[in-house]
């Protein structure tokens, strides 16, 4: 039921992994905004970069823009679904993986597709990679980045999980709301709503728990400029607020015009190569070798999926 | 402008630390439900433990509520703030403390009441301890347990953060929303806007990140009784579902029948006793010593905040 | 469940008609705005005219507010019921008054509060003209005029219902969503909202449909002004837009800059004096002499609802 | 930003009249329900009945259904705009007809696309039809028909408007939300939302204001079965419940068992044959021969509208 994110800049996603199409409808966009295709290309193939799947990720625009500009209607694309391999997954048809959704998917809905994991494959990432290249647009001149920042062990033939950090430059401060609104929080949200997103956090964050107060609190530095009455100072970077940032740059739930830096810790894809132990709907065990194409290191993935997350929440924020 | 959190069970609170009062409209709860109120004053009592400031937190129940059967209509209540100081904080009246979100809501909204950090301050969260009482009783016979997992280091006069961990049990299979309503994502949510709070992980967490995958992936246990078709199946917990929980019973974003585990890290309090470096409005730095009452290891209290906020998303997630 | 109206601007009520107090949360209204409490008295006064029930209205404002300024924190607003006579209301405590909502609510909840309608009584919309009053002075200097239009028959120891109008004028061009979101779709929920609504029109409204196309379509003005760029042109209102007004100043969902018109029919309210014949649980009839205050004409009391129900949908779109 | 409609059956709609094509994605509906393609396509049959424009109107179904089962993931839908002309509107580039939305659109977003109406041409009812048309399946047994009840005056070369009733039957006692979630609020506002909608009456509506009070209440029927204490209770419609229907089944914004009725005014459509006086971006008006394909009694193809309107809003409190 809860396929949309945002509630002023909204995306709605759809598709399973071997339907026809998977896509979305972004509504709230502003309108009269030039898109760069480009850059969306160029985010979808960050996000194949060493993909076991081939696919071309032709995105077809069906609404919403016109000759290039935003008409401020909402924005539905679609992306056929070309490389599947539905016959791989033929064993998966009444038993359930370990470690995966199937079972899960199961009981809340009596029924799945389980082909490639149907919607909770992260093929639907894809809708969420394009619809956050348009929101990076809307909110420019604010910057993200992601990048990986530890990978798992490296064993032979086996899967690896890792950590992404993920920085924000050039926001305000004054943007998050209070209490259940807090921009950490909403962040937090949509960073778990990663598969095998694993863990969140600020600044500092766990470390934070094992200092001291004295240690803990970020000071103010005294050269600052004066501070203007203006809803949302200006974030121009050029001399930082505070001398140190362990908060990552979240005060009461609302930016404080330093970096918005997190981080976000990936599990290993539970998808393991040769036979695994598979349980039927009849509550036995089996040996099945689960066919399909896997990653072994998604994590080198992901970063283009955090950004896209991270610029949802903020686009949401700013329109 | 997010007051509110929850869309079927929904809480909604409201109040400054040093205004008249705080309280909460809870929309949603079913009818027919008796309630029980000493365990809302026990859940109290235990945020109030330790506590520098002494409030006797007694609830005035406005509406939804006859006779002690709820009425399926909104539950208001009402705590009266008594134990005000308000003369402590005339210091802060033009300036900004380090580390708070005083700062932040100023930039915000152009305006903010400095008393006791006004609507920033955790007292905000006495309305979410009498909410989350009553979502327990809505969720039972779910059970929620939280605790201190860990104390940050104890330094002479400092404050300390910590490590709070919850166990859910009694959770059925079956909970939680794909994509972007995941149980864990909803979690991490509630967790994050919880004051202080700075990290989140479900079950192995961050430690999850350098497992290989061979270790990380929870297998079925065979004897499992036969996985029946109900939507909801059984969580008896007389025979566990998997072999370990690493990923801390939730599966593609919905509960498995496991245990519901996760943590919270939360930094010390950025209230530092004596005196502090100041931003002024005009930008300059000011050394003031802060009044008001604070507490040195807060994390102490938090458990029972942690419970309240788990408890409000599952009854969200089971009415 | 939906004690809410609004998404940016929200009010959210609570209350029964002899409970402890009945009263609401205002979340969205911006910060810094100096509130008239006497308008808001004054818009009281006006919902009590020769109203049978007498309450002095007496608003304790709990939060949100400081010195008459808004925080840009949820406003939470509480008035006492204090004439309450809940014995005349024994006789219904098993049986279900004919036309009233004591059937259906029932039916959905398995419980009502018997005493004066409970939560279905029009005693909550107190609530509503206490937020209707803030939210005219967040629209201003946008202005809402409503009126009784027409009476029903006079007719000895009858109820009596009645057409109201009202007229919006100062709005901008631009206002209003498009599909679902329309500004003419969002005035009929609001007003449908109203207790003994039955109807609900748009300018000409029904008389709109039995004209001809060509005598129905608002022809433009040719002195009109330059049509400006901007994204909301002023409505000076100087120089009228079009000839005529059928439309009621929305077009599209939008509103054009013209005075928005619209009327709503209240049918008589259903409480007869007298006996009347009542459903007992168990189903069969009984004659019972109702006890409690009823108005004979309550449409006189209506046009501050009616104004107070159009401010929350502007103000919504407003802020 | 409101395209969408609903909040747990909700439909979100995209699509310019001339844009590649017009659809929807379907969130909340149940899993494993057969769809009926067949009714699908002759509610789109009725739709277009007598329509100038000529659509195939062939449904691509994306997601959310496998083998002709619903997965209880999103169902997206696309329709291809294949007969447009967009060369028909050129002289409306930078002008606006009257009574349309071209104004008031511009207004808010400043941009349009004015091929055809773009976003708000009724073509995007079209896609309502769709999730109307699946909604209905959701609700069954519960019945809904809409007929037109009156046209207005036939002249020669000019255009009509009339009203549509519309009855639901079989709905049980006890469906709809106190306050602001009334059954009738939501009804109106979905039928506003209809293009040329301009009037909204449940029962016996404005006649009633006129009625006395005596005259208006429904009574109840001795011979009613014993009312059992189900939160739904059974509507046979063996034996009515009351002796007359003038509220028109709903009391207290919550369903009794009786059929639900309401009335739709439309106003004539707004394109004249012929030249138009249209106002130019200018602020000038110009006389322009309006081309594009337009309908003179297009009130005959709105009660499917209707009933999928009705539909959408009676999906979302049943599911």
């Amino acid at each position: 039921m809860s396929n949309t994110i945002g509630s002023r800049f909204k995306l709605t996603t759809y598709g399973e992994s071997h339907g026809l199409a998977v896509g979305g409808i972004i509504d709230g966009c502003p309108s009269n905004l030039s898109i760069d295709f480009e850059a969306v290309r160029a985010d979808l193939a960050r996000r194949r970069q060493g993909a076991a799947r081939q696919e071309e990720d032709a995105v077809e625009w069906l609404s919403g823009i016109k000759d290039g500009i935003t008409l401020g209607t909402p924005i539905a694309f679609s992306i056929k679904n070309k490389d599947t391999h539905p016959e791989d997954y033929e064993a998966l048809k009444d038993c359930y993986r370990p470690g995966h959704g199937d079972y899960t998917w199961q009981q809340k809905f009596g029924i799945r597709d389980h082909r490639g994991g149907g919607r909770a494959s992260a093929r639907e990432t894809v809708a969420r990679v394009v619809a956050g290249a348009v929101a990076k647009q809307v909110i420019a001149p604010v910057e993200i980045h992601a990048e990986v920042a530890e990978l798992g062990p490296e064993a032979e033939g086996d899967t690896r999980g890792g950590i992404v950090s993920c920085r924000i430059s050039g926001l305000p401060a004054g943007v998050g709301d209070p209490v259940f609104g807090k921009l950490n929080a909403r962040l937090a949200h949509a960073m778990m709503c990663i598969p095998s997103a694993i863990g969140f956090e600020m600044g500092s964050g766990f470390a934070a728990a094992r200092m001291k107060g004295s240690e803990y609190v970020d000071r103010w530095i005294g050269e600052r400029l004066k501070v203007k009455g203006e809803r949302y100072a200006d974030a121009t970077g050029t001399s930082p607020l505070t001398s140190t940032n362990h908060c990552g740059g979240v005060q009461g739930g609302i930016s404080n015009g330093m970096p918005v830096e997190f981080r976000v810790a990936f599990h290993p894809v539970v998808t393991l190569p040769g036979e695994v132990e598979c349980l039927t709907e009849s509550g036995e065990l089996r040996m099945v070798t689960v066919g399909g194409r896997h990653d072994r290191c998604h994590v080198l993935r992901t970063p283009v999926i955090v950004e896209a997350m991270a610029a949802l929440v903020l686009a949401d924020f700013l329109v």
